[in-house]
């Protein structure tokens, strides 16, 4: 008997991302090259460090992390966060950072706090594409505003705020955005923030990428220009450390982090206590920040052999050079239609993913995100080739 | 500014529970003992085998499980899982498991999955006093339907599933339940399954407790019984290895499962892969089941030294002994109110939970839940006299 009709509205709407499938599809080609996942370099790992801590931990805390604790999270691990977020800029107590698992359960979290059917949530267009389903699963409705090189168009959003009393959160990621890799401007920033302090509405500030910086700064976060208290500021050790132990946080003011911990606990009590101990661990006897410039010259080297070879073999085609974080954001010649590139590269034996399931209402838009650090340079390069390879057979 | 105004609805819901109060009451009176928590013995947890194990699995596998991966959950862990599902007479392939971060998550996205405003859900009378946030979470109206010392009444059942068909689920701990420590009778869960199967309803059966049992008997799950397809069986690591480690799973069948793996997806892409590689370790390298047995042996010896020190000092309260699992739930002598009772065992150094909170519709019902697990023999006699004094005051 098929009970799946007594599923929920809200769990209708999840489908099966377009992109896992068209990933399945490219995964049966034989030695394909895919810049199409969104996935830290496994070669850079730390595993010999992560496993000597792991020891220690389990021996000498073992009775405290093994038990159920703290729904906020490991109290080390939420003092070497609040310390991570100075870098953006923001001073915060440990006490006001609840730990997730991460930063997909953050948007969860929130969402699930705040929206509801009825609310609109504005995001950046394109948008991550997990979160759009994550927010659509609370009965919201998702309405797109355009960016440009320096981030959201404040115009279209003033516009957008003044008209529709709906809107109740704006969810964006600022630095080295997922699909774009664009990072926001100190100024827009800061317009920003001018602009929705005169409206009631909440601000999910995602920041997964901000510590893969190719520059060596960081930018200071939306939240740290917020003077009432309307961002919520989401941070991650996914890209830095491990996707694999789900490290996530949100910070903002007290009031929200005691009602979201309410959910944390109705979601899952709280994440895992001994992988928060391995992360502090780690922090405590290795440099984080060592490990991460490490990791980041390592994908900067990458970047510039994408960029390189982009430019070189595809000179039709055009790109802002990401000056962070995972990912290149392509735009295809005029008039070319990127899933039929996609299925031209399949063939050449790599992977790029069209960008029209980023928008929110999706249009063949001719773009494509390219994903660099989870290959290394003389794949990359064969990659390229590859894509020029695909370009030419196209357009013969 | 306050921006809780903005909260959604379902999140309101959420309240602190009562039980967290009155728990945070007892903790400031100094040297109390506590009968309150619902935890495994510290003591027991194994963590040499655990350090050993961890160090082990990060050498060895690093690469693998802190990289992004199946969000069904490790594969080794859910191969592990489905062996122990046997011993509830349930075969089942790993690829139709959901590992979750614990028994609480499971719940909540099967909630997710199937509960929304208009939908109601039928729970045991007194049960799980998270579960009752957890469910209202959704939107939905939970239904109590009572039980006596073999299970679910199953003429309210009945009458219950003719009159109101927005009932779209029932949720049940038929063993060693929290809050009242009983397990269901196989002839109970038979026809619970024989009459549940005449209409469109999910069986949400939690099964944390089913391996703590002090006779060495398993009972068959409800959904060993289940011919349609409409049971998902909730399981847990929390009880026997560590709610530290935050592991649980869903069970049922493969369109249910794929679709819940959507939710999985949205909700935190995966839960800890390292968490999940060191739980399959310890069961590759060490006997879990000696260590199940043995803890079982230890908590036997507790339920053993709280029955006896109840008879013998508070003769006039009632209760029926459980076979397994956390708790017993101690009805008082008729006519005395558990909130009052309450107050005078902290004032005599130990903490028991009224047991109101755990009704659907709270109303004084004279009962308080006692867990047995967290202390030590000499000091459960300890918390007995206390209990005893306490008693002997309130009638004076």
């Amino acid at each position: 008997m098929d009970f799946s009709t007594l599923y929920a509205k809200r769990a209708l709407q999840l489908e099966r991302s377009a992109i896992a499938a068209l990933k399945d599809e490219a995964k049966a080609v034989p030695g394909i090259l895919s810049l199409g996942e969104g996935v830290p370099a496994p070669e850079l790992f730390p595993v010999d460090e992560l496993s000597h801590v792991a020891a220690q931990v389990f021996k000498a805390e073992g009775r405290d992390v093994l038990q159920y604790g703290d729904s906020l999270g490991g109290f080390g691990l939420r003092q070497h966060l609040s310390q991570i977020m100075t870098k953006y800029g923001i001073q915060i107590s440990p006490d006001a950072i609840q730990v997730t698992s991460g930063s997909m359960q953050s948007l969860d979290m929130a969402a699930r706090l705040f929206l509801e059917t009825g609310d609109t949530v504005l995001v950046e267009d394109p948008t991550f594409i997990d979160a759009k389903n994550c927010l659509t699963m609370t009965g919201a409705t998702l309405k797109g505003i355009p960016c440009d090189d320096e981030g959201m168009d404040l115009d279209l959003l003033a516009k957008a705020l003044q008209e529709d009393s709906s809107i109740k959160a704006v969810y964006v990621i600022p630095d080295y955005q997922n699909p774009t890799g664009l990072c926001w401007s100190d100024q827009r920033r800061r317009q920003f923030m001018e602009l929705v302090s005169q409206y009631n509405v909440i601000i999910l500030e995602d920041n997964p990428y901000g510590e893969i910086t190719y520059t060596g700064e960081y930018h200071k976060a939306l939240a740290s220009y917020d003077t009432k208290g309307q961002v919520l500021f989401m941070g991650s050790l996914s890209k830095t450390l491990s996707p694999g132990l789900r490290i996530g946080w949100v910070a903002t003011q007290q009031t929200i982090i005691t009602q979201l911990s309410l959910v944390k606990e109705c979601a899952d009590i709280h994440s895992s206590l001994p992988d928060h101990a391995i992360a502090a661990g780690f922090m405590n006897i290795y440099s984080y920040d060592d490990h991460v410039s490490s990791m980041n010259k390592v994908y900067k080297e990458r970047r510039d052999t994408l960029v390189k070879g982009l430019q070189n073999k595809l000179p039709d085609f055009t790109f802002t050079v990401p000056e962070g974080g995972f990912f290149l954001w392509l735009a295809l010649p005029a008039g070319l239609n990127e899933y039929e590139f996609f299925q031209y590269a399949i063939k050449a034996g790599v992977l790029a993913i069209p960008g029209t399931p980023f928008f929110v209402k999706p249009q063949k838009q001719g773009f494509v995100r390219l994903n660099f650090t989870g290959l290394k340079p003389d794949e990359l390069t064969e990659a390229v080739s590859r894509l020029a390879d695909a370009y030419q057979n196209m357009i013969k």
